[in-house]
């Protein structure tokens, strides 16, 4: 398999922790692209995802799949163990519902804040806008006070073993580094955990 | 179990749309919360659903659910026919795919038009941002000529049959006209794909 990727943006992280956490890098050929120079964009990759994104997983039958979580929908059930993403449906739902979460309330408002505040991303967005921008990085704060609250209760996002959701919130975290923002910093319980996860294979 | 839910808010429908398309709406003791009155943020409603989010799903045992996509799955889980989310690895993620496309494209830009550019929503919001509202509006036409395009090619969103990212889609459509905007008008494959969808379980 074919992984199109771009090391240190935030979802084709999600795919490559994902994979490391299944001890499976190994089972992907991983193709660098530059955002920045944009060859995500040329008109090469627009064959592989017609939407122009990272990370895109093709198949050795030439099947290509894209969105983060979709792919490691898919490695999840060719590659089961270590289980990641829930085993019953009941806890399928609620390491999805944490998943969620992390994306929707942190990484989507550390998303905004990026795209729309940071000087680099004028590139690849046509029209930033500073009230975004400032909105999503209170968002982003707040979403921060209550993912620390979360791990002042349970060791791991999704309760006691380290899931999907926890690949997220890390990548999310580091994410939070491009705008110079620590959420882990007068946060406990999210700056002990950052400290653990950055010493299983996906922080290496 | 009982479902707490919003009739016509978007991320509730995208639940009972699901169950009317399983067949099974009557497994569940629907609980009417009323947005606009902030029912969902009372201290009582709090205790099912920390967050003052619908839907919510409280299973007999009182475990409570949240995020109406891993609700979804939960009930794909309980009642796997029809399938609407995958049966092999490879459809998993394929539907997936399609249903955070449409989900992330179409569906987070017209809330960001509502939630920044409709009077109603300013209850919702603490801060309303017309560069926001501009934007997502923009996003959202764009986004409805490229899943018209998509159904120029397929029947349906994730290729020849339906799935849930067709409800995604139909709940998205649905939604635009809270800001008096018919994403099919002018686009014959999502016009055509709108009216046989408004024949379904979900449509009526």
């Amino acid at each position: 398999m074919k992984l199109y990727s771009a090391n240190g943006a935030p979802n084709p992280d999600r795919v490559t922790f994902f994979l490391k956490e299944k001890g499976k890098m190994d089972a992907v050929e991983v193709v660098e692209l530059s955002l920045l120079d944009g060859q995500h964009r040329s008109e090469d990759y627009k064959k592989v995802n017609e939407l122009a994104r990272v990370p895109a997983l093709e198949l050795d039958d030439g099947t290509i799949l894209a969105e983060s979580r979709a792919i490691c929908t898919y490695l999840e059930g060719i590659f089961p163990e270590p289980n990641l993403m829930g085993d019953t449906p009941l806890e399928k739902a609620q390491i999805e519902m944490w998943d969620r979460r992390v994306e929707l309330m942190l990484m989507m408002s550390i998303a905004g804040w990026f795209r729309h505040g940071h000087p680099k991303a004028a590139a690849l967005e046509a029209t930033q806008s500073k009230e975004w921008s400032d909105l999503s990085e209170a968002a982003t704060k707040k979403a921060c006070d209550y993912f620390d609250s979360v791990l002042s209760k349970t060791p791991f996002v999704a309760g006691e073993r380290f899931t999907n959701a926890d690949i997220t919130l890390f990548v999310s975290m580091r994410f939070g580094l491009y705008m110079r923002y620590k959420c882990w910093e007068g946060r406990p319980a999210l700056a002990k955990w950052f400290e653990s996860m950055q010493a299983r294979p996906m922080g290496q």
